[in-house]
């Protein structure tokens, strides 16, 4: 029973041999699946043969293989390229190259009408967390249902997965958001390490200190979340956005006294004073989300 | 033995009766101190009078009667005025006032010329966590080593403590450091939240996947300061700086096609491309620290 290449795992086609498409196809093929791969540039894809890959002369051919093809090339363009006249009648096509929620909706329409499936993915790990079952990445899956329900053994091989709706423009809209948040974060990684960068402190003993408080901090997410579902952003208010305003001055004035820069903090402090000057100020901060919607009043 | 008022815990002076000094001073009241307290406007101490404390009528009388000290006053020059012309001879002043490195280091040197030793805090907690030892919370504390030793059990009773060096200036920079970091965390979760905020998407729906990231993420900051400490920005780097650059341009993208203002967004994905055209394209980002460092170039 240890026959990798086992008849009850399906053969699949995997477009792109990227660092992220060599990783997906390898951990698929360790699984013992039949995988066929493509990539404009061949030896990316002949790299695969000596894990067991069979290697398509074109998109085309690569697509006839199986009937379950995952696309991982470099952007939404690249992937409208690849496939230009190639039949995809009846194919499961599971796209997890990156791109927006609206390339991702626009992919799946163009898929549909050739008369294939669709499944828009966002992958959240970097390659070598592919095929580790301990990493803690996942992709993050919209659009067929139907092909998620059927595949989904499959596509959970190299990594996690998360089915977040048939809307096919969610995968992105969550990877975008997720990325988006961690950028957040990452910026205020880099202006506390500027503030200890030129005072006797190791950054190493820093860190700590560091990752555990990001980690006790990021549970406001749920907070967040549920004033903005109820709308209601004064009840039981612990710390206000005047307090915080208030608290901001400190973080501003110590930036200057330590020759950083604060252009990583001023949007988020300004967004809180514009805030603060609409009234808000007895409020969580939670509502400020709106300022950054730029229909704003165009619905009245 | 449940005598809460044993001699062995030791009187204390609370200066400050806002929300924190007034958690605080209940905390060790529960615990059995003898606590003073003393506020600029009275009935915010005669309030903690029910609790058992006692209520001194100025600064000095309460300074007089206990030699530990706490203050936990509005900003530092609310304790300049406060302490004005008290004698502090032979006190332990322990500052919980919020403030910037520089204000605890002056104030660590106009204590000590007072004949007081000096211990500065900054309390990473709100109101509600002080006193619940589960909480998480805790004060950074920098300063007198003697003090802090001497007193650490009962520095202890109202949340955690984290002596981080004898540089009076330092519970305040890891204080403001750790703030700083959580705002652009905070930032990053505003921009995720606009970004779903006009889709079918409930933000209760989406914010476990959001906390559940950042917190997968946080722990990059150790990674951060091993590169930042060994200098080596080039080694093992899995995901460079120019292909991070590249990911940017999907965040803004879907920011503009969703409708969001992507001002939080691109201060760090400016400074992300400022890095890069100094020639960092193949390094972990980490190094982009230098370009918030106003000085930068000075030393040489």
């Amino acid at each position: 029973m240890t026959d990798k290449a086992s008849t009850s795992r399906i053969p699949l086609t995997v477009l792109g041999a990227g660092a992220m498409g060599a990783a997906l196809a390898r951990a698929w093929l360790a699984a013992g699946h039949p995988v066929t791969v493509w990539n404009r540039t061949p030896a990316r894809a002949e790299a695969l043969a000596a894990d067991g890959a069979g290697v398509a002369a074109s998109a085309a051919e690569a697509v006839a293989a199986s009937r379950l093809v995952i696309v991982c090339l470099l952007d939404d363009a690249s992937v409208g390229e690849a496939l230009d006249g190639v039949a995809l009648g009846g194919r499961d096509l599971v796209n997890l190259t990156t791109g927006t929620p609206a390339e991702g909706r626009a992919r799946a329409a163009w898929a549909t009408a050739r008369g294939a499936r669709f499944l828009d993915g966002g992958i959240m790990a970097v390659p070598p967390m592919i095929g580790d079952a301990g990493s803690g990445g996942y992709v993050l899956y919209s659009g067929s249902g139907e092909l998620f329900e059927e595949h989904r053994d499959t596509l959970a091989v190299p990594t996690g997965t998360r089915y977040v709706g048939e809307d096919p423009g969610f995968a992105a809209l969550y990877d975008v958001a997720l990325l988006s948040a961690m950028s957040g974060m990452f910026a205020g990684v880099t202006h506390a390490f500027a503030l200890i960068g030129r005072e006797d402190v190791p950054p190493k003993d820093f860190a700590p200190l560091l990752a555990d408080w990001l980690t006790a901090m990021a549970p406001a997410a749920h907070q967040a979340a549920e004033r903005l579902e109820s709308g209601d952003h004064g009840k039981g208010v612990v710390s206000n956005l005047a307090m915080q305003v208030a608290g901001n001055a400190t973080l501003l004035r110590t930036a200057g006294e330590q020759g950083v820069s604060a252009e990583l903090l001023t949007p988020y402090t300004d967004l809180m004073a514009r805030w603060l000057a609409e009234g808000h100020g007895e409020e969580d901060p939670a509502g400020m989300v709106e300022l950054l919607d730029l229909r704003r009043g165009e619905d009245a």
